[in-house]
């Protein structure tokens, strides 16, 4: 198992492996056979960044039995998803304030799937050599735009604020995500808690799938959706993602 | 009014401004003052690019007063839109392959926004200076995976498969849009046409609102969604969107 981390330091972007507090330097494509430099770095001394960039973040909606329960839902026949864009995306350590009027925000702690090799057309066999890693993810909602004009359910405006899409610090590699839990914290009390074996699809399922939809690149990212307990964020809260073997994602509302 | 094209020619990337069938070659960034290296390149020599590659791609729904009117909508509080991925960029020129299995496709020719500059919270009067240019689109549409569940309308699945993202060729400066029309042909046969000025908001209006939701970036992609008239693509057809004064998109499907 390895744990990365992109970071800023002294100004200049790079990354490297996160071995306990210490990142061990990396140069290259994280993607593609990155090469340690020697040279170490104390987490403390860095600032976190984005652990990848995602060429599109596929949110999925729908994807764990025990909410669909709860709200009438069946399992769909195809993934359930829309897009984030780019200007949503976060980083953790850093604060989200909200546009003005935006109303009533939601946490939904969720894991994030990297996607590591451009892939079409896979199987469930052939995915899970496209899945580079995990990561922790809150897609953040603003309840009332998703709802506010009965002809169309506003997917991308209620969750494509900026910053509404923070994930990270590290992705983990070579886990089996199966046996987890997803916790959110909201200012150090828990609120939400549930098993990704309750998941509708096996993340190795859902690339193979979506890759029929689409062609899958390096850095790509996957929400999976969340399940029962998502709620309120309160004004100047921090808000914390824990899936415990990946990381702790954690970022401020203002 | 300059026409701006991205190519490649002899495997290298370039962009230029058109005129009449000669590019101008230019080096530096499209958006902060490109500069025209003297040389020039001939139109037929060179293979279409995208003319930008957006950070994100914003695509409007119920934008035009005759379309809602014929379907019993109104004038939305604010602009309606989803996000399609950037793996369904395709430039002119390039055909387009859908799955297997995804029905019926539909052509939607529109207007698309291109902007400039990076903006947020902007208002109609500043927006203005933050639009670089327009474009042609042919928002491709899988018509069935739209509506297959009924719990969800699947804008990002029926609109986000590779290649369904056609625009360009050029991107075109210093016009006014407004009193152009959107035609698209599909065999040479006209099937659609338009006037621009039936959108229920002006460009520099959407642009506005849209950046009180997220901030715009330079190469940003916003089509303005379609109108009356959009109709189905037969396998093997050549479809063409053509808004006078901007330019011809014109793509295959197989």
């Amino acid at each position: 198992m390895a744990r990365w981390i992109r970071y800023l330091h002294d100004g200049a972007a790079g990354f490297g492996r996160l071995d306990g507090e210490t990142i061990a330097v990396h140069e290259g494509d994280l993607f593609a056979d990155p090469v340690p430099t020697g040279a170490t770095l104390p987490l403390a001394q860095v600032t976190l960044d984005l652990p990848c960039r995602p060429s599109k973040y596929i949110a999925l909606w729908n994807n764990f039995h025990a909410s669909a329960e709860k709200q009438g839902l069946t399992r769909p026949e195809v993934p359930l998803y829309f897009v984030k864009p780019a200007s949503c995306y976060l980083a953790g350590g850093q604060t989200i304030t909200a546009p003005e009027g935006a109303g009533r925000l939601l946490f939904e702690g969720e894991l994030g799937i990297v996607i590591g090799k451009r892939g079409r057309d896979l199987t469930p066999e052939t995915a899970t050599a496209h899945i580079f890693g995990y990561t922790c993810v809150n897609d953040v909602t603003a309840l009332e735009a998703l709802k506010a004009d009965p002809s169309f359910m506003h997917w991308t405006r209620s969750k494509g604020h900026d910053g509404f899409g923070p994930f990270g610090p590290v992705i983990a590699t070579d886990i089996d995500p199966w046996a987890l839990e997803v916790a959110v914290r909201v200012n150090g009390r828990e609120r939400q808690r549930y098993p990704l074996s309750d998941m509708m699809r096996r993340p190795a399922e859902l690339v193979a799938e979506l890759s029929r939809d689409m062609t899958l690149e390096p850095g790509d990212l996957i929400a999976c959706g969340t399940s029962l307990g998502s709620g309120p964020i309160p004004k100047g809260a921090t808000v914390e993602v824990e899936i415990a073997g990946i990381g702790v994602l954690s970022n401020g509302f203002s």
